[in-house]
């Protein structure tokens, strides 16, 4: 393996686990730094590797791969939440710098983990429980109610490994798959809501925290498709509790780096926590082009452990829509049409190929009026896609 | 050579000849677009090089070289202005898509092709001449004074090949030179200006163009150290005199891709074409922060010939400071210190090794104090170069 190419002038080297848009996003910021980036990324292909030049191709399961990777670094940190426990405390071992650390990771890894966690700090969550069997699922169903969210610990992203019953026959197989294993499910009580908010923070290792301003995001099939900055109509209470809850889990997990929690609000007034990604999220994207600093670029300041920038609006609201796979694999055309029809549009793109729902990408517009900004974001994004065709 | 990893989606590859520091600025840009960038650099340390995958070395004189690194390409742009004209004829030969096109970059090449073109298009240019001894001189001197600027016609940047001459005997060693070379030199009167403004341009081949807000830039031994935009109590005539003058150049050269006027502003109230910069300039780099659109993204934009975006500022004042090499050859340790002292402040650093004078970074501050603005721009810039410690 050849050493990544560290810029003159006593610049470090971040490396970043998995080459997902994620990492792709913080080369930008890392060149405007003078940092220098190196992926671990599974295909040349991936959406990161085609921008880093530092780019080692590599499992991020395999032990030996991602140590030699991680010995070319000063600090490690992760495109997303699935290296194995096993392969961080090798790392740990080896002394290498994570952000977050393997303690802190585990609550993003483990939705059982993170639930006994943050119930044990007070923080406000939905009822919930850990189900070996149908017992269980009853049990816990007569205290709360059906329809019940059943979710696999581990491994589950975009609504993937979550999963909505009306009763003990509709997660007869979930039931079976994981008992055989010998596992266990996370069962919680189906929220009713307002709406959902995310509360994006980022945390450096001196324990400096900075906050973006609460956003509401907009799902569907468990999918973000839009995210409105600030939320609008949050109360300025409601917002601070939102972030004092998400503060609070920042400082209980001792998380470094990005990371993001989902809220439901709900009609009495109060937040209770949906999930954590501790990396960059989805629901910050808007803050590349909305905020003094964007995500990634804080990103790379809080894992490197320097002072944090300012995460101010630079707009009275920014509407970030995500631009998911259509029909159409070329996407290129359709920049003459959703440039030429608003010219204040940011347009981000991955790299990645098209498959139907798959997050290609995303735009953000950034202004005075909320309902126009949302039609146009809307509007470009679905001609990316393919889905409109004017 | 392997082609460079063209993302799918029907995604173009823009090449750039020359590794500096503006085709590394591109590259953030390029990733967010999914544009794929190719850099033809003079060595693997340069700036582009060290954070575009797809990194050519070569050099931009090698004519097999410079063929082979633009068939890759589908278009094909400058960092810098040094490019041989038979160089540039062969690629034209190929049907390789340059912008700016041969025809227009002459003019940004030759000084001296540049001021009988404008002067034979009516735009304002200080009185000049061509000289090819002594006698011209003093010819041109009897008619507009001493001192008079003398400008070699190629090659200068950053106040080289410039020479302020009070006598015939202070241009003995350039005329001599010149002379023995059996070339010509431009001399021009030295005019008496309030300030320089630079006005910065994007044109497509399909003939958009649009204008940034014109700026005020500040210059320290012929090199710019401070940008101010916009340019502070420029009236609106005098702005939108600026912005004629520029767009008549723009189409008057038949200029593609991002290029920059530096003007004189007059005590009467006139302003006059000072230098033509035929690429992404550093009076624009303001722009990277300040405006909707930047000047890397924009001329990726105008080079594909794609819709332009919205050149608008996004604060009232965005104030960009010259980060010059000093003594200190360790850059890194001094940003604990200025992202400390100043939240706000986008620092971007272009991976150069520190040379005392050289152009390493810059700095930019956005906000409604412009003097504030200035000291905080000014500040982070001395801090990094190691000419202050506090």
């Amino acid at each position: 393996m050849t050493s990544p190419r560290r810029a003159p002038g006593g610049f470090p080297v971040v490396g970043i686990i998995g080459g997902g848009q994620l990492a792709r996003m913080c080369a930008g910021p890392a060149t405007e730094l003078g940092v220098t980036l190196s992926v671990l990324a599974a295909d040349p292909w991936d959406s990161a590797a085609l921008v880093v030049p530092s780019s080692v191709i590599g499992s991020h399961t395999d032990v030996d791969a991602v140590r030699a990777f991680a010995r070319e670094c000063d600090v490690v940190t992760f495109d997303h939440e699935h290296v194995p426990a096993e392969v961080l405390t090798a790392l740990e071992a080896d002394g290498v710098v994570l952000h977050p650390r393997p303690d802190a990771l585990r609550h993003a890894q483990d939705k059982l983990a993170m639930r006994r966690r943050l119930t044990a700090a007070a923080v406000p969550c939905p009822a919930w429980a850990e189900v070996r069997d149908s017992a269980d699922l009853e049990r816990f169903a007569d205290a709360h109610g059906w329809p019940v969210v059943l979710k696999t610990p581990t491994g589950g992203y975009d609504g993937k490994g979550v999963l909505v019953v009306d009763d003990v026959a509709g997660a007869g197989e979930w039931l079976t798959r994981v008992t055989g294993e010998g596992g266990t499910l996370l069962v919680e009580e189906k929220v009713t809501f307002e709406r959902e908010l995310a509360v994006l923070v980022a945390r450096s290792p001196s324990g400096q925290a900075t906050v973006w301003p609460v956003v509401e995001t907009v799902q569907r099939d468990g999918i973000c498709t839009e995210v409105l900055a600030p939320a609008p109509g949050l109360s300025e209470a409601l917002a601070q509790r939102a972030i004092d809850v998400a503060l609070t889990i920042a400082a209980t997990l001792d998380v470094t780096g990005v990371f993001a929690v989902e809220m439901f609000e709900l009609p009495a007034g109060e937040v209770v926590v949906n999930e954590l990604a501790m990396r960059p999220h989805n629901s910050g994207h808007w803050s590349m082009d909305g905020a003094v600093t964007g995500q990634f670029e804080q990103h790379l300041r809080a894992v490197l452990d320097l002072p944090l920038g300012s995460p101010a609006a630079r707009s009275p609201w920014t509407v970030m829509a995500n631009v998911l796979g259509g029909d159409d694999e070329e996407l290129y055309s359709s920049y003459r049409h959703v440039m030429a029809r608003d010219p204040e549009l940011k347009v981000h793109l991955y790299g990645k190929a098209v498959r139907p729902g798959r997050k290609i990408g995303h735009v953000t517009v950034s202004g005075e009026d909320l309902g126009g900004l949302r039609a146009r974001a809307r509007h470009a994004a679905d001609y990316i896609e393919g889905a409109i065709r004017e």
